[in-house]
C-alpha cells in the first residue's frame, strides 16, 4: 500500500508526509525503546526504585530512604526530623526539646538535594568484591588524586610529598594515630603521654582510656609536660572542637608528636589563612561534605614510616576501608570538584547566617556569652573573613548557673557539658551544624530563654 | 488541515487512519519521552555511566570499575586477574605465579554478574548523611531484620531472643569481642588469656599482640589452660580456618569465654548439621557474598551486657558502621533472600567442583596429602553432604619437606606458611576462593608439580 501511495499521484503530498512521518515515528518507537533499554538494562528496576522512594514527600521535615523503615504496604515511609511526626511529617511537636547536642552536619543535605544528578551513584553487584585494589593496597588511587586535587582548589592543606591514608571517620584515623605515634618510642620504658589542651574533642581522652594500651596514657591539659624531654602526643584541634578557634600546638620537645585535627578546616567554618602544612594532619568526608554516615577520614603524613604504622593499624583493625564507602567518597568528591566553590559558598552561606541569628538572638542577654572571634584574611575567597563555626562554646555568665548545661536543658535545649571537653560546667556546647528544623527551634527556645530574662530586667 | 482532513469525504478511510496515527505517535513520542525522563531524573546519567563501564569488555580475565584506573581516555580501563595481561586482558602470562594465598572470596563474582539486576545499587547524594539511623542507632534495623531471615532460611544459627551487633568485617567485629569479653573479668589483676587451638587463624594473634592491652595476653594453643579457673578467652573457627573441620571449643572453666568465629558457616563450604546456638557468634558478608571489600560483619550475642559493651567499643573505634556499606550488605542480602536457594547452590557446586578437581590432582601424590573430612547431614539440603572447603590445608610428607611453603614456592605456587596458623612449615594453606583464573592456574602448577613427582617415580 505505502508503495501505491508513494508511486500514485492522485492523492496530495501531504499524504505521502503523513505515511512517512508514520513509518518515521513508528522506527523511532521501536528502535528508540530497543536503544533506551539497551542504554539502561541492569540498573534500571534500581533506579526507578531509588527515584520512587526520593520522591516521597515528607514536607521538608524528613525523608525517606531505600533501606528505611517500612509501611503497612511494604514501602519506606518518611522518617522525620526530631521535631516532627505524622505520615508526612507536617505535625509540628510543640513542646519538644531542642537537640543541639550532636555534631551530626545534616546542614548540607539540602545541598546534596539541590546536586541530586552529580551526586547520584549506581554500584553493580559485582563492584570491588575484592579485600585489595588492583594495586595490592585497599587505598583507591582515584580517590586519593581527587583528595590531592580538593585540598589543591582550596588551598586548605599540603599534599605534594606526602602520604595519605583513610580510615573508618576520624574517628579509626585518630585512635590509628596514637598507636603509630607512641611506637616510635618503643625504647622507653614509660608510656607516651597523651595532652590536648582544654577545652578538648573528647574522643581522643575516651578512645586512649578506652583501649588501655601500654604504650599511651592521657593526661589531659597537664602544663607540666610543656617543656619537656618526655614522649608525649599533642592532640590540637584547628579550628578548635568546641570553641572554632585556629589553636596551634602548646607542647615543644625532642619527643614531641604533633596531630593536628583539620576535620573543620574548610571554609564553611573558618577563613584559611595558609594551607595547613602539618607532619600530621586529619581531614573527615562528615564536616566537608556532610556524609558522617559513611565514616570516610584520611590523614596527611609526611613520614613514611608513621604511614607505614597507619596502615598496619588498620589493617589489624579493620582489613582498611569499606569499598562502598570509598566509591560514595569518589562519588561526592567529584560533584564538589565538577561544581567549582559551591559546595563551600553554601556551606559558608548557611553557617554565617546561623552564627549571626545566634549572635543577634544572644546579643540582647547579660546571662550568656559566645566566644569571640578577629576576622582574617582568606586565601580561598580572597578576602577577609568572618569565623562561622560549627559550634557555640556558650558560658554561662551568672554567679550561680555554674551548671550551664542544666540551665539550658531547664529551657529544653539539650547541648554538650563543658566537663566532656575538660572544662568547666559553666560552658555548654550547641551544634549549629545540624538540620534546619533543629537549628531553628534552638534559636526560638534561646529567644524565649533572653526574653524573659530581659523581662525579668525590665520589671 | 486535520479537521479538514477528518470531515472531508473525498480521501479514503486509511488516510484518516494515517493521520490519526501520525497524532498518537506523535503524542507518544513526546509524553512517553517525558514519562521516561520522570521515571528517571536524576539517576540517569549516574545509571549510564555505571553500565558504559560494566559494558567494558576484559575478555573474562578483569573486569572495569567506576572508580577505576583511567586509560589515555579518562575512562576507567580492565584491571585484569593475576596472569593476563593487556588492554583487554586477553594475553595470559606463562610463567606467572599462581596466588593460593589470600582469602579474597572471587569465586562468587560470577554469581553476581548473572544476577546483576537484582543486586543494583542506586544511591542519592542525600542519603543517610546522618551518624545514626533514625532510632539513634548506627545498626540498620532493616538489615538486621533481614540477617536473622536469612539465618532462619539457611537454619545455620539462631538468632531469637539475641542481640546482633555490626561490625567493619568480622575483623573490627573479632577485636571488640575481645575487649568485651576481656572486661568481664576487671576485678582480677591479671590479664585474661586468649587461646584458639592450632592451626588458627593469625589474626587473633596479631591483633591481641598489637593492641597491646593491660586486658589481655594472648597464650596460642597452651593445652595448661584447659580445665582452668582463670579468665580465658577462646576462639573457636568452625568450620575451621585453614582446616575446615567443625571445630568445638576445647577449654572449660567458670572463668571461660568463647567466641565462635562462623565465617565459614555456610552451605558454600560445609553440610550444617544444626543451627549454630553458641553464646557469642560472628558472620561475615565476605564469605556469604562475596564482598570482602565492603567490611562487613556481624555478632549474634546472647548477653545483654557483652553487647552493650560491644557497641561502645565499635562507637569508640569508628562511631559504628558506614551507611554505605549497609546499604550494600541491605541490597545484597535482599538480592540473596528473592533467589532462594541460587547462591548456596552456586558457591558449593563451584567449591565442590574445586575440591574434587584438587583431590583428584593429588591423588596421584604420595608427596602431598590434603585434610580429610567425613560426609555429615545437611539440615539446609536435607540430605548427607560432602564438605567442600575454602582452603587446602596442604601436608609435605617428605622429611625432607618442613617447609612446604618454599616447596610449592619453588613451583610457582603461593600459599601461606603452617607457621602463620601456629602450626609447622611442613602444611601450607592454598586458598581456593579466589577467581577462576587463580584456581584454574594453581591446578595447572600442581599437576605440573605432581607428574614430575610420579614421572621420577616411574623412572
Amino acid at each position: 500500500m505505502v508503495k501505491q501511495v508513494l508511486l500514485s499521484s492522485k492523492y496530495p503530498s501531504w499524504m505521502l508526509f503523513s505515511v512517512l512521518l508514520n513509518l518515521f515515528l513508528i522506527a523511532n518507537t521501536f528502535v528508540g525503546g530497543e536503544w533506551a533499554s539497551l542504554l539502561l538494562n541492569w540498573s534500571s528496576r534500581a533506579a526507578a526504585e531509588a527515584e520512587a522512594v526520593a520522591e516521597i514527600g515528607c514536607s521538608g521535615h524528613g525523608r525517606a530512604y531505600l533501606d528505611g523503615l517500612l509501611g503497612d504496604g511494604n514501602e519506606p515511609v518518611c522518617e522525620c526530623n526530631t521535631c516532627y511526626t505524622g505520615p508526612n511529617c507536617s505535625e509540628f511537636i510543640p513542646h519538644c526539646t531542642a537537640n543541639a547536642d550532636g555534631g551530626d552536619p545534616l546542614f548540607l543535605e539540602p545541598f546534596w538535594m539541590q546536586h541530586s544528578t552529580s551526586s547520584a551513584l549506581v554500584v553493580s553487584g559485582w563492584h570491588r568484591m575484592s579485600y585489595n585494589y588492583n594495586d595490592n593496597t585497599w587505598i583507591s588511587s582515584q580517590l586519593e588524586s581527587l583528595i590531592r586535587k580538593l585540598h589543591a582548589f582550596v588551598s586548605n592543606a599540603v599534599t605534594r610529598n606526602r602520604y595519605i591514608v583513610f580510615g573508618a571517620g576520624s574517628t579509626q584515623i585518630l585512635n590509628a594515630a596514637a598507636y603509630a605515634l607512641s611506637l616510635e618510642n618503643t625504647s622507653s620504658q614509660s608510656p607516651t603521654r597523651v595532652i590536648a589542651s582544654v577545652p578538648y574533642y573528647s574522643l581522643y581522652k575516651n578512645q586512649v582510656e578506652y583501649f588501655d594500651s601500654e604504650k599511651f596514657e592521657f593526661e589531659g591539659d597537664d602544663h607540666t609536660w610543656r617543656n619537656t624531654s618526655a614522649n608525649v602526643i599533642e592532640f590540637v584541634t584547628s579550628p578548635n572542637n568546641p570553641d572554632g578557634q585556629l589553636n596551634k600546638a602548646i607542647v615543644d620537645g625532642p619527643n614531641v608528636k604533633t596531630i593536628y585535627d583539620r576535620a573543620y578546616y574548610w571554609p564553611h567554618f573558618t577563613p584559611i589563612p595558609a594551607p595547613a602544612d602539618e607532619d600530621f594532619m586529619v581531614f573527615t568526608l562528615s564536616k566537608l561534605t556532610g556524609h558522617a554516615g559513611s565514616r570516610f577520614g584520611w590523614a596527611i603524613i609526611k613520614d613514611e614510616t608513621v604511614f607505614n604504622r597507619m596502615i598496619i593499624h588498620i589493617q589489624l583493625n579493620s582489613l582498611g576501608v569499606s569499598k562502598d564507602t570509598q566509591l560514595r567518597a569518589f562519588k561526592l568528591l567529584k560533584a564538589v570538584l565538577e561544581e567549582g566553590t559551591e559546595i563551600f559558598d553554601f556551606g559558608y552561606r548557611t553557617m554565617k547566617m546561623r552564627w549571626d541569628r545566634l549572635v543577634t538572638t544572644l546579643s540582647l542577654s547579660n546571662r550568656f556569652s559566645l566566644q569571640k572571634f578577629n576576622p582574617q584574611y582568606c586565601i580561598f575567597y580572597c578576602k577577609i573573613r568572618d569565623f562561622s563555626p560549627a559550634y557555640a562554646w556558650v558560658k554561662c555568665e551568672r554567679e550561680e548557673d555554674n551548671d550551664c548545661h542544666a540551665v539550658l536543658k531547664a529551657a529544653n535545649i539539650i547541648g554538650r557539658q563543658g566537663n566532656v571537653f575538660g572544662s568547666k560546667d559553666r560552658y555548654v556546647r550547641l551544634s549549629l551544624v545540624r538540620s534546619q528544623d533543629d537549628f531553628d527551634i534552638l534559636i526560638q527556645r534561646l529567644q524565649k530563654l533572653v526574653s524573659e530574662e530581659v523581662g525579668s530586667q525590665t520589671t
